[in-house]
Order: structure tokens, then sequence, then C-alpha cells
């Protein structure tokens, strides 16, 4: 596949060589945004981070991978301080915000309208996540940080063993990353959903069609069995019609150090797309588990930065330019070093 | 005319020289908006971008025409985000934040705000719109776009037939645009208004007294005859005293592509401030007419960084220095060029 | 003290020798924030501004300091624009957040949540604020303004004479720069409170130990004789149980210029930590007082962007490297001069 001047508006799109371009690529953010050194080959360019809708860490996150190669952001948060509420329409404002960036990051509440969006954007636009629909960069960050944690085990994602658990049912980020799960060989996927929570069927559909192997529970323990990764997601709770829907729910699958000491095998690593629901009723994945080495959320949110700064320097074609002129960081670092496992 | 170090608060601070040097700037700023250069020459400068009544489009676009002069921005948005809501003056909240930046651009909801404001600054301050009163960068970027997309014509301001269309009463894009005609030489006004919406008495006067020949209309049919330009206003509904009130204009005047092929002249230019009203019982400027390629309204948005990168450089006095070391963009750009205008 | 790598959390890390450290390299930042000179030390590192509490002044403060040390900015307001809202711990939100920036300066509603945000940061965090707890930045601008406007008089802060007038009970600002007086020698402090709002009992403990010479007024007047230095706050409204609570105290305590001129010696430098309330009935710092050469409130806040890059050149440590490759700033800048105290 071709990145250069794309649309990256759904995991679709990408095939397995250009998953393994962007991973080799955003191998090489990683001393960039380890702050081992600094490039700026962007310097000059301007990404219109554009979230109309609340999101702190993929916001951030976006605009921090862009300005660590060197170019400017500026940004809109919010429905509300938008001329969206003058009735203007999505085609207006592609029009108009794309006159004014070299790309555009867009987040918005419905599903389709990023790529309506994109259809009249005269810059290229990554869907920073269409409400219920697709936030591909989030599966992608994902799939890179299965591919990251296994290597140092001699395991890939070919003949990966894996638990996806929670809420199958309205988690965007957990139907990205199976769809993309279908373009590799031989994995063998436990689906442990609390029942009324199951996956869709289309999705099942895609694994099976691809030669994986699928098992279904209704159990988080039976579920987490002989796996190389445990997926764990939330309930979302706003995809709900209403909150007593959601509450029947809350509480009911949880991973704590018991749960997994007695359940999983001992380098079983633990991801969430986070934000993980700290609230006491709710707790899918307990703090009792955050000096466990295995627990590698956050080293997941650190590998965001390097997906999407490979994203921008693929589609706006400087990956290549990325180490000229790079220099050394001259400032305090020595605490800012990835959130390293340790085994 | 001189720009360096002053306030722009007002279209009335314009002189036909003053417009002359800004349009000349404008166009030298180019090629650094449409990504074949950049420049780095207010690099280490700061915007204060102070917006404390919603705007994407304005906002954006001025943060955008100080990065892409290198500088850096810092920005506002909201009035509940502010200290004003506790009991702050505008002189002590201007006295502040022109201790932060180089240059301040302000939105206020309130008319004479942004001049009280300036007053008390000691940078200079841009009027980014203080609320019915004035929006000067939206009256200019009109009036450059008017001359741009008649140069090709061998037509220029100066003989000018326009018809200026829609809510005439409350639109200050339209008031201001008015009075910088008023500055040139001979110019034809068709004003189509409903009735009650028609233009202010003062606004009639200084044209005339310009020698300019008004003609007024209550239709949209026969205000848009052998003119050069169409300036389609949306109803200001926000400024109307209620929503019933607002309610009873609403999809009188409608420009579509019928319309538009039946009263003017094949080549009369459609020009409207944005945003455009697009839900179906508002649509003053209809969809149909986005293939129109006599639809100026993108290249009017467009217009609006080469205007605002040329108030900066002029008010910060680096108009003559902006080539100097500049470079070429090394990245994707295919894609980023303007909306052409195809003939 | 040490600063590199540190985060500064409260007033209370603070020893003499740190303070004299901070108020030297402060200084040498004089000539970039007064737009004689950029420098580029920090270009490449980001700031995360994360602002979960409304604030203008202290996050633009903040965030030119470091665009002025040549870093980015990358920034969040608002509580509810926040995965805090769908649950996430400060410990997650602290995790993720410090993988995307060099250095973190964090404002936020509750007590205590800015240190324990520190807890799980990767990088150094500031604390912009916490409630009612501290908001450190504020009392060493403070107490930089204090040296500075002393020091053309052959003054300095052992042997300081200072009234604090006002809200004493719930004004954090007071109470840190209480706590760093603490630390100097031989200062006189007349405390002036309506009743009710007297300082805390910890804080007059600290001053009396420290061998200062402490007197307690109930009234303004008789508070402000006699003093190098009055330092008035604004009753802090949003922290009293009710609003009727509130309003019993306002308009109580008003300094104008005719009490001034009858009460406080010819140079008495007055201060405030902003915003003063305006408000008719407020008004506890008159505006007939904005020509008085000794109102020092602006020159305060202008300090504290030399304060805020201060702090981040000690933290990241380049505070001596900002002069290198320093460069003349060449764009309009002749008003932008701090404002300057006329003797």
């Amino acid at each position: 596949m071709d990145f250069i001047g794309r649309h990256i508006l759904s995991v679709d799109q990408f095939d397995r060589v250009g998953i393994e371009r962007l991973f080799e690529v955003a191998d090489r953010m990683a001393p960039y945004a380890h702050r081992g050194r600094i490039t700026r080959v962007l310097e000059g360019a301007i990404l219109g981070n554009m979230f109309f809708e609340p999101s702190t860490r993929t916001r951030v996150s976006f605009g921090c991978a862009f300005n660590l190669l060197g170019g400017e952001v500026r940004e809109t948060t919010e429905l509300k301080s938008s001329s969206l509420s003058k009735g203007e329409s999505l085609y207006d404002t592609a029009r108009v915000l794309s006159g004014y960036s070299d790309i555009i990051v867009m987040r918005h509440p419905e599903a389709g309208s990023v790529a309506e969006f994109a259809t009249a954007s005269r810059v290229p636009v990554i869907n920073g996540g269409d409400g219920p629909n697709e936030h591909p960069s989030q599966a992608l960050l994902d799939l890179y940080t299965i591919k990251k944690e296994l290597a140092g085990r001699g395991r890939g994602i070919d003949g990966l063993r894996i638990a996806v658990v929670g809420d199958l049912k309205f988690g965007r980020a957990v139907h990205s990353l199976l769809k993309l799960l279908a373009l590799f060989e031989d994995v063998s996927i436990n689906l442990a959903a609390p029942p009324g929570l199951d996956a869709p069927p289309d999705i099942l559909a895609t694994l099976t069609q691809a030669g994986h192997t699928v098992s279904l529970h209704d159990q988080l323990n039976t579920g987490i069995h002989h796996v190389d990764i445990v997926y764990v997601t939330r309930t979302q709770e706003e995809r709900f019609p209403t909150q007593e829907d959601a509450d029947r729910y809350r509480g009911l699958f949880r991973l704590n150090q018991s749960v997994y000491t007695e359940n999983c095998e001992p380098n079983t690593v633990i991801m969430h797309p986070l934000p993980r629901d700290s609230r006491a009723q709710a707790n899918e994945l307990d703090a009792d588990l955050d000096q466990n080495p295995n627990l590698a959320i956050f080293r997941q949110t650190d590998n965001g930065v390097l997906i999407r700064m490979a994203l921008f320097a693929l589609i706006l074609d400087v990956a290549d330019e990325v180490d000229d002129h790079a220099r050394p960081v001259t400032w305090y670092t020595a605490k800012r070093i990835p959130s390293v496992r340790r085994r």
C-alpha cells in the first residue's frame, strides 16, 4: 500500500506490507520519541488537530508526534466552539480547514463523519476516531505493541495466542484490532465477554475466514488460559441506551493479580486501550497489577507516539529524511525513558 | 498609512495606499501559504490568539498565518476559561496578556471591547471580531478576493459592479466591506435584502457620498443582474431579538444554480463570508453551486491566510525580510494547491 | 537545593540558596522575555501544559515562558475534555501524559492532586495550582518582585517591612509567600484581615518561629503604615461555603489612592496576585491607583514569565546554555518594554 498523500480512515486500508512498512518506520522514530535525538524534518509544516469530541490522550499524542518531527500544531477542541453549530456542512468545514494546514487529524462523534470530511479535504486526513466506528491509529499501536512485547521471546504476530476480554460489542478498538489480526497467519483468539456484550458476527466471520482459531467464553477466567496476550477493555458505558443497561455489566469482568496468577501463563502480557475505569464498581483492570512487569498498558500509549510519528512521516513522505541533520537532545531527560519491561 | 506597531481595530483606519500596500505584501505571501517555500522570519515571536467567543475558522486562520511566518501561538478560547469571569477588567486583562506575547489577536462578544483592550495593551492588537461591530481582516480578505478574482479579466475594484444580498442589517462583514469599497472609484452596488433587513442608512450615505451608484432591491433575482460579484450573506440569527424573529427570514433569499443561470452573467463571481447555513430551511447558498467555477468562497478563506500573514508582517515590520533565507518545502504537498478557479 | 529533574510542588521545597539561584537565573532571562534576544535552547522540547481547571493568565504565562526558551507547548484545558471523567485515575493519567512531553505543568482543582500525579509521572511536574493548596510559582514571582522593586532603594528581603491585607484565610498566594518570607531575616509583617478572614495559626507560628515581627490588624488603614510593600488580595469568593458568606466581606478592604496617600509611605509598593475584582461592589484595589508608579501589579505578572523560564531552565538543566547562539530580535518591539517603574 502507498501512504504518500493518503487519508487514513480505516484499518481496512491496511495490508500486511503496509503494516510492516509502518512498523519499520515506527521503530526508527524511537530515538526521537525517547528523547535521545531531535529532528526538524517537518519544520514549517502545520498539523490541524481537529477534535470535535473531547479527548486528551489521543489529541495530545498526535500533537506531540507532530511536534517531535519539528512541525507546528493548530488545534480545535469541542463541538460547540465550531461553526458546525451554525449549520455549516462537513463539506464546507473540510474545504476551509484544509486550506490552513498540511495534514489534518480529526475526531468527530458521528460514524462516517471523518470519511465524509476527507472527501472534501485538500490535504490528507487521519481518522482520530469517528464515534462507534473506527480509530485506526489505536488498532495499529495495539498491534505494534503486541509485536514489540513478543519480540524478546522469539514470538511474533503469526502464531499469536491472544485473549480479548470485556465489552466486545461496543469496543471499536477491539473490532479494529481483530480485523488487523485477520491479516496474519495462524492466530488463536479467545473472545471472552459477558453475555450480551459479544463480538459482532461479522468480526467472527472475518477471523474464521482468515483461517484463525476462535473460541468463545462467557467467563473471564476460562478465557485467559494459554495466551501470550490478554487484551482487556472497559465497558463502553456511553454507547449503551441507558445507564441502567450499562450498570448491569459493571464489575463483571475484573482482571487483578490473583485472577492473573491463577489463570494466565507467567509471562502473559496485559494490554488495554485505556482509559481504564478505576472507579471501585468498574475496575476492569485492577491497580494491584501496576507493578506486574507484564502490564504493557503504558508501553502501549508510548508506542502510540511512535505509530503516529510514522503515519505522519509516511503520509508526508519524509520517512527517509527524518535522520538527516538529527541532533542530540541537550536538556535533562534522565527520567524520560519509556516504561521499560522488566523480565 | 503606517502599519508598524499599530493596532488594527477597524476598516476605518485604512486608506487606499494602505490597502494597496497590504495586498502587495499578501501577494508575496502566496508561496509560503501554498507550501512552495517556508520562512522563519518570526522564529521566536509569540502570537497571543485570544478568543473570548467561539470561532474555529478565524482563530485557526490567524494561528496558521503566524506559524507560516515561523512564529509560535499561545491561545485562549471561550469566556468561561478566563479571569474575566472573576470580575477582572479588560484593562487588567490587557496589561497582563500584553506582557506575554509580541502581538495579540482578540475576539470578544462585545462591541468596542477590543478597542478598549488595545488602549491598555503594550503590544499591537488586531481585532478578530468584536460582536456586531467590526472584523476588519474579513473585509480586507473579501476585498482582496474581489481584486484577485477580477484580475484575470482586466477588471479591478475601480469600476466594480457588485451585488450584496441577504441580511444587510446585521451582517458586520458586509458593512465593513462596503466601507472599504467607498475608498475606490465608480463602484456600482446593488443592495438586495428582504424587507426589514436593509443596510443601515449611514452605510448608504457613505457610499453615495463617495460618488458610487447604489440601487436597492427587495428581491434576490432582480438584485443580481449585471454584476461582476454577488456577495451572499447568511441571516445573522444570533443577533435577532428572538428565534421567531429570525425564522421569518429563513430561506427567503436562496442562491442556487438555476437562480444563478437565470439572473447572473456567465462569469459572475459568488462570494460569502462563511459559514453558510446548509440546513434545508436556511440554505442561502445552495450546494448545487459547489462545482461552479465562479464559486469563490473557498478561495476567499484561502486568501484570509495571505491577508493575515501580511498584517502580521507589516505590523511587526518584517515584510521585507520574509524572503530572506526562505527554503523550499520538502514534504508532500501535491494536493495542497489552493482551490483553483477553472475558466 | 537541586533543581535538575525535580518536581516543583510546594514552596516548602525551597531554601534560601535555591531561591537565590532561581532569582539569578530569572535575571538572566530578562533579555529574552523583554524581546531583546531570542534563544532556541529548548528547540525540540515539549511542555505538557495540563490545566484541569480554567486559568488564562497562569496557563499562558507558562506556555509563553516555554516558547521563549524555544520549546513547543501541548495544552489541555478544562476537566470535561479529559479522560478523568471516564473514571481514569490520576496515576494512569500521569503515566500516560508523561510519555508525551519533557516536562509537565499541571493545574487541578483538588488539593494534593498534583503531588499525586507527580508520583506517577516519568517527567518533572510543576504545580500550577492545586485548588486551595499551593501555587508555588506565584509565591516565587511575588518574592522576586519584592526583591526587584526594593533593589533600587538599597533595600532587600532581609529587613523587609510588608503589609499583607485582605482575605488571609483562603488566599493560597499569601500563605505561600509568607512561608517563603520565613526563610529570610528580620521581616516585619502586618497582617490585616476582616474578622473571620484571618491567617491560619500555623502560618503565624512559622513566621514567629523564624524570628519575624508579626502584628495583626482588623482594619485596612492601620495595617498599611510604615511598610515597603502592601500586598493586597481579593476575597476568594469561590472558596466560601455560600455566596452569602462571601458577600459579607465584599468591599470591606479597599485600597484606593486616597487611602494610600493618607496611610502609606510615599514609595510603598502595591502588589496583588491578580486577578483583582473590579466590580463596583468588590474593588479591593481601585483603578485610581493605575497611574501610581508604585503600583507593581503588572510588573508582577511580567516577572512571572522570568520566574517560569528560570524554573524550566533549571529543571531541564539548560540554565547555562540559554545564551549560547542567542540572536537579536529582528521584528518590531518598540512598545514591548516591560511596564517600567517610574521614580
